[in-house]
Protein backbone atom coordinates (compact mmCIF):
# COMPACT_ATOMS: atom_id res chain seq x y z
CA UNK A 1 0.00 0.00 0.00
CA UNK A 2 1.51 3.71 -0.60
CA UNK A 3 1.14 6.05 2.25
CA UNK A 4 -1.68 7.82 1.60
CA UNK A 5 -0.17 11.92 1.09
CA UNK A 6 -1.89 15.12 2.87
CA UNK A 7 -4.18 17.51 0.88
CA UNK A 8 -1.98 20.35 0.28
CA UNK A 9 -1.67 21.57 -3.00
CA UNK A 10 0.70 23.52 -2.95
CA UNK A 11 3.18 20.34 -1.47
CA UNK A 12 5.92 19.46 -3.53
CA UNK A 13 5.94 16.08 -4.55
CA UNK A 14 8.48 14.90 -2.46
CA UNK A 15 11.80 12.78 -4.00
CA UNK A 16 10.33 9.40 -1.92
CA UNK A 17 6.79 9.53 -3.91
CA UNK A 18 8.30 9.94 -7.10
CA UNK A 19 10.42 6.82 -6.47
CA UNK A 20 7.51 5.09 -5.09
CA UNK A 21 5.53 5.93 -8.52
CA UNK A 22 8.71 5.00 -10.56
CA UNK A 23 8.92 1.52 -8.70
CA UNK A 24 5.76 0.61 -10.57
CA UNK A 25 7.05 0.91 -13.86
CA UNK A 26 8.75 -2.97 -12.45
CA UNK A 27 6.60 -6.34 -11.62
CA UNK A 28 8.57 -6.67 -8.69
CA UNK A 29 7.67 -2.65 -7.33
CA UNK A 30 3.62 -3.08 -8.63
CA UNK A 31 3.99 -7.03 -6.56
CA UNK A 32 5.31 -5.30 -3.49
CA UNK A 33 3.28 -2.33 -3.52
CA UNK A 34 -0.24 -3.85 -5.35
CA UNK A 35 -0.14 -0.93 -6.87
CA UNK A 36 -0.48 0.54 -10.62
CA UNK A 37 0.08 3.27 -12.52
CA UNK A 38 -2.46 5.16 -15.68
CA UNK A 39 -1.49 8.11 -17.56
CA UNK A 40 -3.77 10.73 -19.20
CA UNK A 41 -6.73 11.65 -18.96
CA UNK A 42 -8.82 8.93 -20.60
CA UNK A 43 -6.97 6.40 -19.17
CA UNK A 44 -7.75 7.72 -15.28
CA UNK A 45 -11.01 9.25 -16.14
CA UNK A 46 -12.54 4.94 -17.27
CA UNK A 47 -10.52 4.09 -14.67
CA UNK A 48 -11.62 5.32 -11.79
CA UNK A 49 -14.47 4.12 -11.05
CA UNK A 50 -13.02 0.87 -11.51
CA UNK A 51 -9.99 1.04 -9.52
CA UNK A 52 -9.24 2.40 -5.93
CA UNK A 53 -7.38 5.33 -6.30
CA UNK A 54 -4.15 5.62 -4.05
CA UNK A 55 -3.01 8.64 -5.37
CA UNK A 56 -3.61 11.31 -8.22
CA UNK A 57 -1.14 13.48 -9.76
CA UNK A 58 -2.35 16.58 -11.84
CA UNK A 59 -1.52 20.06 -13.10
CA UNK A 60 -3.67 22.59 -11.76
CA UNK A 61 -5.35 23.03 -15.15
CA UNK A 62 -6.62 19.32 -14.79
CA UNK A 63 -7.48 20.48 -11.64
CA UNK A 64 -9.60 23.42 -12.63
CA UNK A 65 -11.85 21.07 -15.31
CA UNK A 66 -11.79 18.67 -12.62
CA UNK A 67 -12.87 20.53 -9.60
CA UNK A 68 -13.85 17.46 -7.86
CA UNK A 69 -10.74 16.15 -7.47
CA UNK A 70 -9.28 18.94 -5.33
CA UNK A 71 -8.51 19.04 -2.24
CA UNK A 72 -9.24 14.84 -2.36
CA UNK A 73 -6.58 13.57 0.13
CA UNK A 74 -5.40 11.39 -3.01
CA UNK A 75 -4.99 14.62 -5.03
CA UNK A 76 -1.39 16.17 -5.26
CA UNK A 77 -0.46 19.12 -7.52
CA UNK A 78 2.41 19.18 -9.55
CA UNK A 79 4.28 20.76 -11.84
CA UNK A 80 4.99 19.79 -15.47
CA UNK A 81 8.22 19.25 -14.39
CA UNK A 82 7.55 16.67 -11.16
CA UNK A 83 5.08 14.99 -13.90
CA UNK A 84 7.76 14.60 -16.17
CA UNK A 85 9.88 12.89 -13.62
CA UNK A 86 6.94 10.51 -12.09
CA UNK A 87 5.92 9.48 -15.28
CA UNK A 88 6.86 6.50 -17.80
CA UNK A 89 5.96 8.44 -20.86
CA UNK A 90 7.93 10.25 -23.87
CA UNK A 91 5.58 12.71 -23.45
CA UNK A 92 3.65 13.35 -19.81
CA UNK A 93 -0.12 13.90 -19.79
CA UNK A 94 -0.99 16.36 -17.25
CA UNK A 95 -2.77 13.51 -14.85
CA UNK A 96 -1.16 10.24 -13.33
CA UNK A 97 -3.10 7.80 -11.12
CA UNK A 98 -1.85 5.22 -8.75
CA UNK A 99 -4.29 2.43 -8.78
CA UNK A 100 -4.75 -0.17 -6.51
CA UNK A 101 -5.09 -3.63 -8.58
CA UNK A 102 -8.45 -5.22 -8.49
CA UNK A 103 -8.88 -8.54 -6.87
CA UNK A 104 -11.39 -10.33 -9.57
CA UNK A 105 -12.75 -14.22 -9.01
CA UNK A 106 -13.04 -16.18 -12.19
CA UNK A 107 -16.20 -17.42 -12.13
CA UNK A 108 -16.50 -20.58 -14.66
CA UNK A 109 -20.22 -20.16 -14.94
CA UNK A 110 -20.41 -17.16 -16.45
CA UNK A 111 -17.75 -18.35 -18.91
CA UNK A 112 -19.84 -21.06 -20.14
CA UNK A 113 -22.52 -18.48 -21.14
CA UNK A 114 -19.92 -15.90 -23.04
CA UNK A 115 -17.22 -15.40 -25.18
CA UNK A 116 -14.29 -15.22 -23.57
CA UNK A 117 -10.73 -14.92 -25.31
CA UNK A 118 -7.68 -17.47 -23.87
CA UNK A 119 -3.91 -15.85 -24.52
CA UNK A 120 -0.84 -18.66 -24.57
CA UNK A 121 1.63 -16.50 -23.65
CA UNK A 122 1.14 -13.51 -25.80
CA UNK A 123 4.61 -11.10 -24.94
CA UNK A 124 4.19 -8.29 -26.32
CA UNK A 125 2.83 -5.39 -24.25
CA UNK A 126 1.40 -3.83 -26.70
CA UNK A 127 -0.43 -6.43 -28.05
CA UNK A 128 -2.02 -7.56 -25.03
CA UNK A 129 -3.09 -3.77 -24.71
CA UNK A 130 -4.13 -3.85 -27.69
CA UNK A 131 -6.20 -7.41 -27.34
CA UNK A 132 -7.79 -5.83 -24.01
CA UNK A 133 -9.15 -3.03 -26.25
CA UNK A 134 -10.33 -5.29 -28.92
CA UNK A 135 -12.39 -7.63 -26.25
CA UNK A 136 -13.92 -4.46 -24.92
CA UNK A 137 -14.86 -3.39 -28.08
CA UNK A 138 -16.77 -6.87 -29.12
CA UNK A 139 -18.32 -7.27 -25.33
CA UNK A 140 -16.24 -9.66 -24.24
CA UNK A 141 -15.57 -9.16 -20.89
CA UNK A 142 -13.06 -11.98 -19.68
CA UNK A 143 -9.57 -13.40 -21.26
CA UNK A 144 -7.71 -15.81 -19.90
CA UNK A 145 -3.94 -15.59 -19.64
CA UNK A 146 -1.38 -18.11 -19.54
CA UNK A 147 1.16 -16.92 -16.63
CA UNK A 148 4.00 -16.02 -18.94
CA UNK A 149 2.24 -13.99 -20.63
CA UNK A 150 2.88 -9.99 -20.56
CA UNK A 151 1.87 -8.70 -17.23
CA UNK A 152 -1.74 -6.76 -17.68
CA UNK A 153 0.05 -4.04 -15.41
CA UNK A 154 3.05 -3.03 -17.15
CA UNK A 155 2.50 0.52 -18.24
CA UNK A 156 2.83 -0.31 -22.17
CA UNK A 157 0.13 -2.53 -21.71
CA UNK A 158 -2.04 -0.66 -19.68
CA UNK A 159 -1.86 2.71 -21.74
CA UNK A 160 -2.46 0.45 -24.48
CA UNK A 161 -5.50 -0.45 -23.64
CA UNK A 162 -7.18 3.13 -23.63
CA UNK A 163 -9.28 2.72 -20.52
CA UNK A 164 -10.38 -0.72 -22.16
CA UNK A 165 -8.76 -1.92 -18.93
CA UNK A 166 -11.42 -0.59 -16.62
CA UNK A 167 -13.85 -2.58 -18.47
CA UNK A 168 -12.18 -5.72 -19.30
CA UNK A 169 -11.52 -8.22 -16.48
CA UNK A 170 -7.98 -10.51 -16.97
CA UNK A 171 -6.89 -13.46 -15.29
CA UNK A 172 -3.80 -15.61 -14.96
CA UNK A 173 -4.67 -19.13 -14.48
CA UNK A 174 -3.51 -22.23 -15.56
CA UNK A 175 -5.26 -22.80 -18.93
CA UNK A 176 -4.89 -26.30 -19.51
CA UNK A 177 -6.15 -26.97 -15.93
CA UNK A 178 -9.22 -23.88 -16.62
CA UNK A 179 -9.90 -25.72 -19.87
CA UNK A 180 -10.43 -29.33 -18.52
CA UNK A 181 -12.55 -27.63 -16.05
CA UNK A 182 -14.45 -26.23 -18.70
CA UNK A 183 -15.12 -29.56 -20.24
CA UNK A 184 -17.73 -29.54 -22.77
CA UNK A 185 -17.97 -25.81 -23.73
CA UNK A 186 -16.42 -24.69 -27.12
CA UNK A 187 -12.69 -24.23 -27.92
CA UNK A 188 -11.87 -22.70 -30.82
CA UNK A 189 -7.64 -21.57 -31.48
CA UNK A 190 -6.76 -20.07 -34.84
CA UNK A 191 -4.15 -22.11 -36.52
CA UNK A 192 -1.85 -21.83 -39.73
CA UNK A 193 -3.37 -25.48 -40.77
CA UNK A 194 -7.03 -24.79 -38.94
CA UNK A 195 -10.63 -24.34 -41.04
CA UNK A 196 -11.18 -21.40 -42.83
CA UNK A 197 -13.30 -19.60 -39.96
CA UNK A 198 -16.02 -18.42 -42.41
CA UNK A 199 -16.74 -21.93 -43.41
CA UNK A 200 -17.11 -23.26 -40.00
CA UNK A 201 -20.14 -23.05 -37.56
CA UNK A 202 -19.00 -20.67 -34.56
CA UNK A 203 -20.81 -20.37 -31.36
CA UNK A 204 -22.08 -17.49 -29.01
CA UNK A 205 -20.35 -18.66 -26.38
CA UNK A 206 -16.90 -20.68 -25.81
CA UNK A 207 -13.37 -19.86 -25.60
CA UNK A 208 -10.73 -18.10 -28.01
CA UNK A 209 -7.81 -19.32 -28.00
CA UNK A 210 -4.54 -17.13 -29.62
CA UNK A 211 -1.44 -17.88 -29.51
CA UNK A 212 1.92 -16.92 -29.12
CA UNK A 213 3.77 -14.36 -31.58
CA UNK A 214 6.61 -16.90 -32.44
CA UNK A 215 5.45 -20.06 -31.61
CA UNK A 216 1.35 -19.93 -31.88
CA UNK A 217 -0.63 -21.98 -29.45
CA UNK A 218 1.69 -24.88 -27.44
CA UNK A 219 1.70 -28.28 -27.96
CA UNK A 220 0.37 -28.32 -24.35
CA UNK A 221 -2.89 -26.68 -24.93
CA UNK A 222 -3.54 -27.94 -28.55
CA UNK A 223 -5.40 -31.17 -27.09
CA UNK A 224 -7.97 -28.57 -25.45
CA UNK A 225 -9.25 -27.36 -28.90
CA UNK A 226 -11.99 -29.12 -30.56
CA UNK A 227 -12.28 -26.36 -33.17
CA UNK A 228 -9.00 -25.04 -35.37
CA UNK A 229 -9.72 -21.78 -37.53
CA UNK A 230 -8.20 -19.56 -40.18
CA UNK A 231 -8.36 -16.27 -40.66
CA UNK A 232 -7.73 -17.08 -45.23
CA UNK A 233 -5.47 -14.67 -46.95
CA UNK A 234 -6.79 -13.77 -50.11
CA UNK A 235 -6.08 -14.54 -53.11
CA UNK A 236 -5.77 -18.36 -51.55
CA UNK A 237 -2.86 -19.30 -52.21
CA UNK A 238 -0.67 -16.38 -53.57
CA UNK A 239 2.54 -15.59 -51.66
CA UNK A 240 1.90 -13.42 -48.72
CA UNK A 241 3.24 -12.89 -44.90
CA UNK A 242 3.42 -15.80 -42.99
CA UNK A 243 0.78 -14.71 -40.79
CA UNK A 244 -1.28 -11.96 -39.32
CA UNK A 245 -0.47 -10.15 -35.81
CA UNK A 246 -2.21 -11.76 -32.81
CA UNK A 247 -4.00 -8.84 -32.26
CA UNK A 248 -5.04 -8.34 -35.83
CA UNK A 249 -6.03 -11.71 -35.76
CA UNK A 250 -7.92 -11.71 -32.56
CA UNK A 251 -10.17 -8.38 -34.06
CA UNK A 252 -11.19 -10.27 -37.21
CA UNK A 253 -11.67 -13.74 -34.97
CA UNK A 254 -13.87 -11.47 -32.88
CA UNK A 255 -15.53 -9.78 -35.31
CA UNK A 256 -17.16 -13.01 -37.24
CA UNK A 257 -18.40 -14.41 -33.50
CA UNK A 258 -19.92 -11.06 -33.13
CA UNK A 259 -21.24 -10.90 -36.62
CA UNK A 260 -22.48 -14.55 -36.56
CA UNK A 261 -24.47 -13.89 -33.47
CA UNK A 262 -26.14 -10.31 -34.48
CA UNK A 263 -27.24 -12.30 -37.54
CA UNK A 264 -29.32 -14.71 -35.10
CA UNK A 265 -30.70 -11.58 -32.78
CA UNK B 1 24.17 6.53 -52.75
CA UNK B 2 26.09 4.76 -50.56
CA UNK B 3 29.64 3.85 -51.12
CA UNK B 4 30.41 0.12 -52.09
CA UNK B 5 32.36 -1.90 -50.19
CA UNK B 6 35.57 -4.22 -51.05
CA UNK B 7 34.37 -7.71 -50.85
CA UNK B 8 36.98 -9.08 -47.89
CA UNK B 9 35.05 -10.66 -44.80
CA UNK B 10 37.72 -9.77 -42.68
CA UNK B 11 37.61 -5.97 -43.03
CA UNK B 12 36.26 -4.12 -40.05
CA UNK B 13 32.93 -2.23 -40.14
CA UNK B 14 34.59 1.28 -40.72
CA UNK B 15 33.61 4.05 -38.10
CA UNK B 16 32.51 5.69 -41.39
CA UNK B 17 30.75 2.82 -42.45
CA UNK B 18 28.00 2.74 -39.65
CA UNK B 19 28.08 5.96 -39.23
CA UNK B 20 26.38 6.02 -42.95
CA UNK B 21 24.37 3.12 -41.72
CA UNK B 22 22.93 5.47 -38.53
CA UNK B 23 21.68 7.78 -40.43
CA UNK B 24 19.03 5.83 -42.16
CA UNK B 25 17.24 6.26 -39.06
CA UNK B 26 16.28 9.76 -39.92
CA UNK B 27 14.74 10.90 -42.46
CA UNK B 28 16.98 13.35 -43.65
CA UNK B 29 19.61 10.75 -43.54
CA UNK B 30 17.31 8.13 -46.04
CA UNK B 31 16.26 11.45 -48.00
CA UNK B 32 19.58 12.33 -48.89
CA UNK B 33 20.94 8.42 -49.65
CA UNK B 34 18.00 7.78 -51.13
CA UNK B 35 18.45 4.07 -49.09
CA UNK B 36 16.80 2.32 -45.88
CA UNK B 37 17.54 0.14 -43.06
CA UNK B 38 15.71 -3.40 -43.18
CA UNK B 39 16.94 -6.16 -40.10
CA UNK B 40 16.75 -9.56 -39.24
CA UNK B 41 16.58 -12.80 -41.65
CA UNK B 42 13.17 -12.86 -42.70
CA UNK B 43 12.86 -9.00 -43.93
CA UNK B 44 16.20 -9.45 -45.25
CA UNK B 45 15.21 -12.46 -46.99
CA UNK B 46 11.68 -11.31 -48.01
CA UNK B 47 13.47 -8.00 -49.32
CA UNK B 48 16.16 -8.60 -51.74
CA UNK B 49 14.71 -9.68 -54.40
CA UNK B 50 12.15 -6.54 -54.55
CA UNK B 51 14.61 -4.23 -53.68
CA UNK B 52 18.31 -3.23 -54.75
CA UNK B 53 20.88 -3.99 -51.77
CA UNK B 54 23.52 -1.60 -51.13
CA UNK B 55 25.48 -3.35 -47.75
CA UNK B 56 24.84 -6.23 -46.18
CA UNK B 57 26.09 -7.23 -42.57
CA UNK B 58 26.06 -10.55 -41.28
CA UNK B 59 27.73 -12.46 -38.74
CA UNK B 60 29.44 -15.45 -39.71
CA UNK B 61 27.09 -17.71 -38.87
CA UNK B 62 24.41 -16.20 -40.72
CA UNK B 63 26.97 -16.03 -44.00
CA UNK B 64 27.23 -19.92 -42.89
CA UNK B 65 23.64 -20.36 -43.75
CA UNK B 66 23.71 -17.83 -46.87
CA UNK B 67 26.37 -19.25 -48.74
CA UNK B 68 25.45 -17.19 -52.01
CA UNK B 69 25.97 -14.26 -49.69
CA UNK B 70 29.57 -14.34 -49.22
CA UNK B 71 32.15 -12.81 -51.19
CA UNK B 72 29.68 -10.61 -52.63
CA UNK B 73 30.76 -7.13 -53.64
CA UNK B 74 28.06 -5.42 -50.92
CA UNK B 75 28.75 -8.28 -47.95
CA UNK B 76 30.72 -7.22 -45.00
CA UNK B 77 30.83 -10.27 -42.29
CA UNK B 78 31.04 -8.60 -38.71
CA UNK B 79 31.34 -9.48 -35.59
CA UNK B 80 27.99 -9.09 -32.60
CA UNK B 81 29.78 -6.04 -31.55
CA UNK B 82 29.67 -4.21 -34.89
CA UNK B 83 26.54 -5.15 -35.33
CA UNK B 84 24.98 -3.72 -32.23
CA UNK B 85 26.75 -0.40 -33.46
CA UNK B 86 25.08 -0.46 -36.78
CA UNK B 87 21.94 -2.12 -35.46
CA UNK B 88 18.72 0.30 -34.46
CA UNK B 89 17.20 -2.79 -32.72
CA UNK B 90 17.30 -3.36 -28.72
CA UNK B 91 17.94 -7.15 -29.83
CA UNK B 92 20.42 -7.01 -33.30
CA UNK B 93 19.65 -9.63 -35.38
CA UNK B 94 22.35 -11.83 -37.46
CA UNK B 95 21.54 -10.00 -40.48
CA UNK B 96 20.87 -6.13 -41.14
CA UNK B 97 20.67 -4.62 -45.52
CA UNK B 98 21.02 -1.05 -46.84
CA UNK B 99 18.54 -1.44 -49.37
CA UNK B 100 18.08 1.48 -51.95
CA UNK B 101 14.25 2.85 -51.79
CA UNK B 102 12.12 2.02 -55.11
CA UNK B 103 10.78 4.41 -57.46
CA UNK B 104 6.86 3.34 -57.86
CA UNK B 105 4.62 4.42 -60.32
CA UNK B 106 0.93 5.12 -59.70
CA UNK B 107 -1.24 3.63 -62.04
CA UNK B 108 -4.33 4.95 -61.37
CA UNK B 109 -6.02 2.37 -64.15
CA UNK B 110 -5.09 -0.72 -62.06
CA UNK B 111 -6.45 1.20 -59.07
CA UNK B 112 -9.65 1.24 -60.69
CA UNK B 113 -9.59 -2.91 -60.77
CA UNK B 114 -8.42 -3.57 -57.52
CA UNK B 115 -9.50 -2.61 -54.18
CA UNK B 116 -6.40 -0.12 -52.29
CA UNK B 117 -6.60 1.40 -49.12
CA UNK B 118 -5.42 5.63 -48.65
CA UNK B 119 -4.39 6.18 -45.34
CA UNK B 120 -5.57 9.67 -43.95
CA UNK B 121 -2.58 10.55 -41.85
CA UNK B 122 -1.56 7.46 -40.08
CA UNK B 123 1.19 8.57 -38.13
CA UNK B 124 2.07 5.68 -35.67
CA UNK B 125 5.07 4.16 -37.44
CA UNK B 126 3.78 1.14 -35.80
CA UNK B 127 0.37 1.30 -37.36
CA UNK B 128 1.40 1.99 -40.36
CA UNK B 129 3.73 -1.42 -40.84
CA UNK B 130 1.09 -2.95 -39.19
CA UNK B 131 -1.25 -1.61 -42.15
CA UNK B 132 1.29 -2.77 -44.52
CA UNK B 133 1.50 -6.20 -43.55
CA UNK B 134 -3.01 -6.44 -42.81
CA UNK B 135 -2.43 -5.36 -46.67
CA UNK B 136 -0.58 -7.84 -47.65
CA UNK B 137 -1.98 -10.80 -46.01
CA UNK B 138 -5.50 -9.75 -48.09
CA UNK B 139 -4.05 -9.07 -51.46
CA UNK B 140 -4.14 -5.38 -50.98
CA UNK B 141 -1.23 -4.88 -53.72
CA UNK B 142 -1.21 -0.47 -53.30
CA UNK B 143 -1.58 1.82 -50.26
CA UNK B 144 -1.98 5.69 -50.96
CA UNK B 145 -0.60 7.51 -48.32
CA UNK B 146 -1.07 11.47 -47.23
CA UNK B 147 2.39 13.25 -47.51
CA UNK B 148 1.86 14.13 -43.37
CA UNK B 149 1.42 10.22 -42.67
CA UNK B 150 4.39 8.09 -41.31
CA UNK B 151 7.26 7.39 -43.01
CA UNK B 152 7.28 3.93 -44.74
CA UNK B 153 11.04 3.98 -44.71
CA UNK B 154 11.22 4.41 -41.25
CA UNK B 155 12.99 1.60 -39.45
CA UNK B 156 10.00 1.10 -36.81
CA UNK B 157 7.85 0.95 -40.04
CA UNK B 158 10.46 -1.64 -42.04
CA UNK B 159 10.53 -3.58 -39.02
CA UNK B 160 6.71 -3.89 -37.87
CA UNK B 161 5.80 -4.85 -41.94
CA UNK B 162 7.89 -8.17 -40.89
CA UNK B 163 8.67 -8.45 -44.68
CA UNK B 164 5.00 -7.46 -46.31
CA UNK B 165 7.44 -4.03 -47.32
CA UNK B 166 8.43 -6.46 -50.29
CA UNK B 167 5.17 -7.02 -51.41
CA UNK B 168 3.06 -3.83 -51.22
CA UNK B 169 3.31 -0.41 -52.63
CA UNK B 170 2.91 2.45 -50.72
CA UNK B 171 2.42 5.70 -52.50
CA UNK B 172 2.88 9.16 -51.12
CA UNK B 173 0.15 11.29 -53.33
CA UNK B 174 -2.09 14.30 -52.73
CA UNK B 175 -5.12 12.19 -51.64
CA UNK B 176 -8.03 14.54 -52.42
CA UNK B 177 -6.28 14.93 -56.19
CA UNK B 178 -6.23 11.37 -55.96
CA UNK B 179 -9.10 10.73 -55.17
CA UNK B 180 -10.77 13.28 -57.80
CA UNK B 181 -8.89 11.54 -60.69
CA UNK B 182 -10.44 8.45 -59.67
CA UNK B 183 -14.08 9.85 -60.05
CA UNK B 184 -16.52 7.07 -60.63
CA UNK B 185 -14.73 4.37 -58.64
CA UNK B 186 -16.31 3.62 -55.12
CA UNK B 187 -14.44 5.01 -52.37
CA UNK B 188 -15.17 3.80 -48.49
CA UNK B 189 -14.70 5.49 -45.34
CA UNK B 190 -14.46 4.22 -41.64
CA UNK B 191 -16.48 6.60 -39.23
CA UNK B 192 -17.87 6.12 -35.74
CA UNK B 193 -21.61 7.56 -37.43
CA UNK B 194 -21.20 5.45 -40.52
CA UNK B 195 -23.76 2.25 -41.69
CA UNK B 196 -22.95 -1.18 -39.92
CA UNK B 197 -20.21 -2.16 -42.53
CA UNK B 198 -22.53 -5.88 -42.39
CA UNK B 199 -25.19 -4.04 -43.82
CA UNK B 200 -23.56 -2.70 -46.38
CA UNK B 201 -23.05 -3.92 -49.96
CA UNK B 202 -18.92 -3.71 -50.73
CA UNK B 203 -17.55 -3.39 -54.05
CA UNK B 204 -14.78 -5.82 -55.39
CA UNK B 205 -12.75 -2.88 -56.45
CA UNK B 206 -12.31 0.69 -54.92
CA UNK B 207 -10.27 3.03 -52.57
CA UNK B 208 -11.16 2.34 -48.41
CA UNK B 209 -10.07 5.47 -46.31
CA UNK B 210 -8.23 5.07 -43.00
CA UNK B 211 -8.36 8.04 -40.74
CA UNK B 212 -5.92 9.79 -38.57
CA UNK B 213 -5.18 7.61 -34.90
CA UNK B 214 -6.72 10.53 -32.88
CA UNK B 215 -8.74 12.61 -35.27
CA UNK B 216 -10.43 10.14 -37.78
CA UNK B 217 -10.89 10.80 -41.42
CA UNK B 218 -9.69 15.16 -41.94
CA UNK B 219 -13.15 16.90 -43.47
CA UNK B 220 -10.75 18.23 -46.47
CA UNK B 221 -11.44 14.34 -47.48
CA UNK B 222 -14.75 13.83 -46.57
CA UNK B 223 -16.71 14.77 -49.87
CA UNK B 224 -14.92 12.40 -51.79
CA UNK B 225 -16.08 9.51 -49.38
CA UNK B 226 -19.39 8.10 -50.79
CA UNK B 227 -19.56 5.40 -48.67
CA UNK B 228 -19.53 5.51 -44.68
CA UNK B 229 -18.65 2.20 -42.85
CA UNK B 230 -18.63 1.65 -39.17
CA UNK B 231 -17.31 -1.80 -37.37
CA UNK B 232 -19.88 -2.35 -35.03
CA UNK B 233 -19.17 -2.88 -31.31
CA UNK B 234 -20.88 -5.41 -29.23
CA UNK B 235 -23.70 -5.52 -27.68
CA UNK B 236 -24.66 -2.36 -29.81
CA UNK B 237 -25.46 0.38 -27.26
CA UNK B 238 -23.27 -0.72 -24.41
CA UNK B 239 -20.91 1.05 -23.15
CA UNK B 240 -17.21 0.11 -24.72
CA UNK B 241 -14.07 1.77 -25.79
CA UNK B 242 -14.19 5.22 -28.30
CA UNK B 243 -12.65 3.04 -30.55
CA UNK B 244 -10.82 0.38 -32.38
CA UNK B 245 -6.91 1.28 -33.33
CA UNK B 246 -6.55 1.65 -36.55
CA UNK B 247 -4.64 -1.01 -38.06
CA UNK B 248 -7.13 -3.38 -36.31
CA UNK B 249 -10.10 -1.61 -37.99
CA UNK B 250 -8.28 -1.89 -41.21
CA UNK B 251 -7.77 -5.55 -40.56
CA UNK B 252 -11.55 -5.93 -39.42
CA UNK B 253 -12.58 -3.85 -42.83
CA UNK B 254 -10.58 -5.48 -45.08
CA UNK B 255 -11.58 -9.32 -43.92
CA UNK B 256 -15.25 -8.01 -44.28
CA UNK B 257 -14.33 -7.11 -48.11
CA UNK B 258 -12.51 -10.13 -49.05
CA UNK B 259 -15.16 -12.33 -46.95
CA UNK B 260 -17.92 -10.98 -49.80
CA UNK B 261 -15.43 -11.09 -52.80
CA UNK B 262 -15.12 -15.06 -51.96
CA UNK B 263 -18.84 -15.58 -51.48
CA UNK B 264 -19.12 -14.45 -55.26
CA UNK B 265 -15.85 -16.66 -56.37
Amino acid sequence: MLRKVHNDEQDMLSKNKIKQIQALARKKGRRESGCFVAEGNKLVEDSWGAFECEMLLATSAWLERHPDWRGRSETVAVTPDEMQRASQLTTPQEVLAVFRMPDYRLDLSVLRSSLTLALDTVQDPGNLGTIVRIADWFGIRHILCSPESADLYNPKVVQATMGAIARVQVHYVDLPETLAALDGLPVYGTFLDGTNIYDEPLSDNGIVVMGNEGNGISAQLEPYIGRRLFVPSYPVGEPTSESLNVAVATAVVCAEFRRRTAIHL
